[in-house]
């Protein structure tokens, strides 16, 4: 790979790390290409060049969240609560990828392609791994690990401070992360 | 109640079934007063003399909706699941209500003081009640409920459809809610 190439490489991925937090903060109708630019020290033109535009800049990070969460926490379905705990793990480490999470069904609800691949596996892996889901459609259990997962996320430090706790001091966090685990060994084990 | 008084209160009631509707559709920052004017039948100065300001509407909106709650579905710490599914038939049959609180970690992270009491009066009969969460924070616990509540809102069609129904139908809700009344027994039961 040439200077170029290497720089043009290195350019995309900081567009695409500021994109990031750009569409967690304010959603993809209120992210601004401006501050995504400056975020990412690029210009502005660069990012219609490499992207095309906000809505395929927001594709173009969604699918690289998906297939980074794919690659850093894969699915274990022979141990459905460890998989929570990493993924727990993972969100309280990216938290505007939880974010991006949060916007997407109220901003653009139907899936792209690579997550409703990404679910697709999921559900397809869960199904075929047998006995861990007895009774329970493999589908709604993706949906219960996903809504579980951004608990920590939708709740205001009100109700996360109701039990005595500080709100998201990294002992509130390990006793979410053990009660996460705990509900999920609850719900697998029948 | 004279007729002025009647009509002002049935003038409010139209302006917060309005403002429910377009908070669920826009979140607070793409909630437009015009909307709310127009679908309420009322006029743009009303909405002020009544409510003050834009943010002040949807604290009335979020005060309303909170309250609907607890009164329509109040928590039964003898059986959370039925709660469960109980919760589920409401977000159902009010999706901007789901839509609400769906916007509000990421627009307003902070619980108003009426949200702020409903989660410590739950946490604390939870709490009081005992065996029925023995092992999990009664607070977590919450949160999970919440979040389990939400599951189907969040996810996208093509999630909903995994496993092979069609994703919005009738039928498809049947099954998610049976999903979860059982996701919770089982949490429940320990």
């Amino acid at each position: 790979m040439g200077s170029m190439a290497r720089d043009s490489a290195a350019t995309r991925a900081r567009i695409l790390a500021a994109a990031i937090e750009e569409f967690g903060a304010h959603g993809l109708a209120g992210a601004r290409i401006d501050r995504i630019a400056e975020a990412a020290e690029a210009n502005k033109r660069s990012i219609y060049v490499y992207y095309g535009s906000k809505d395929a800049l927001f594709e173009a990070a969604m699918t690289h969240v998906v297939e980074d969460i794919s690659a850093s926490v894969p699915l274990d379905t022979d141990d459905l609560p460890a998989y929570m705990g990493r993924i727990f793990d993972y969100y309280l480490a990216h938290p505007s990828v939880v974010r991006m999470a949060m916007w997407l069904p109220l901003e653009r609800p139907v899936s792209g392609p690579n997550e409703t691949q990404a679910y697709a596996k999921k559900v397809a892996a869960l199904s075929s791994s047998g006995g861990a889901i007895d009774g329970l459609p493999a589908s709604d259990l993706v949906m219960f690990v996903n809504a579980l997962a951004q608990s920590w996320f939708m709740s205001p430090d009100s109700l996360l401070a109701a039990d005595g706790l500080e709100p998201r001091s990294e002992e509130r966090a390990r006793v979410h992360r053990a009660a996460l685990v705990e509900a999920v060994r609850r719900i697998v084990a029948g």
